[in-house]
């Protein structure tokens, strides 16, 4: 099964079955019908069926999913399995915010160190890391196998960072500046432009009213 | 110009142009070709000349857009110009970040309190606010005329505090919690699951070792 035949519509609706179907887990639930599936995630059964298709046929009729197997395989088909490296560049609230979040452990994702500009924040310590300054920013990515930076720094010193980052080998971005940033074919950005989405719910609320 | 013609795909775009156009405002530049803007945006000139035309045609052959007037028409379909008070459910780090996001206000989203169910945080200011108890909560929202809410508590807590909210007229909320809430049809729901992005940076790491 290659993720590649996955069209992108369907992978960005994967972590959303991921995050049901470890509900579910927890839950103590071993299966479930696409019908129970359904209600549960308000989404029809028919898209459930073809969403999951695309990637095996994990249901069987009469029987419905296997919700560990179906958790597990969507985790693999997510790159879940895989041990990504983190760094927190700006030690303000949101990536002290991001720093504490212990469920991106639980899904591969570990902090290893947090940097910050301000000569203030250096040594305060964060999750038993301490902030360090942005001069040792290159020789802790290389001894540390970061392959992921988490950029939580203001827009005006996102994209020189982020070229400092690309420069020693990092190869995915989760941007929160408030920008878009240009990068090489071979890094991979996913941004959370905040504002954008507090506009869709300003445009959404003016339409209620309208 | 009515908003209810524009399909949701150019909706969830709009944001994006309103924040390139808030830049070349910030630049001091008056106009722009569609070609400039499109060499910028990383967008077609064509799917931008149909995007804008969606909503009026800004555009003139040989002049290109005036950025002033674009921004302004934008924000106005996006709900900017209408003033929203906000009250931050949770005041964590991640609700402390988001009080102290001033570029809020500039949009018309005016947080006017914090509340926490946390003994050890009531009264601990924050942007000149001190956190509240949750025992506040109604007669708050009553007496400073709160539409939206932010939700930035564990999902365990979501359900039940979404419901508190809107049984006293809450039509908003921006949804931090790892949960998706069942909300009336007159409510509107804006989520930001934070490890749903990360699953995409994933994925898209993953394809890009493949």
């Amino acid at each position: 099964m290659e993720s590649k035949d996955i069209s992108q519509a369907v992978i960005s609706r994967l972590p959303r079955y991921h995050r049901f179907l470890s509900e579910l887990k927890d839950q103590g639930i071993e299966r479930i019908s696409s019908a129970d599936l359904s209600r549960l995630m308000h989404v029809t059964a028919s898209q459930i069926r073809q969403d999951l298709n695309n990637f095996g046929g994990f249901g069987q009729q009469g029987y419905g999913y296997n919700v560990d197997y179906l958790y597990e395989e969507i985790g693999h088909i997510l790159g879940l399995d895989t041990r990504h490296n983190l760094i927190i560049v700006g030690a303000g609230n949101l990536g002290q915010a991001l720093a504490n979040y212990v469920n991106f452990d639980r899904r591969g994702f570990h902090t290893k160190g947090l940097f910050d500009s301000d000569p203030h924040m250096q040594g305060v310590m964060i999750r038993n890391m301490p902030v360090r300054p942005m001069s040792e920013l290159e020789d802790f990515i290389r001894e540390n196998s970061i392959d992921i930076a988490v950029l939580t720094i203001p827009k005006e010193a996102a994209e020189d960072v982020a070229n400092r980052l690309i420069a020693c080998g990092i190869k995915g971005i989760w941007n929160f500046a408030h920008i878009d940033l240009d990068v090489p074919d071979n890094v991979r950005v996913e941004n959370v432009h905040l504002s954008d989405s507090l506009m869709k719910l300003s445009y959404n609320l003016r339409d209620l009213e309208g």
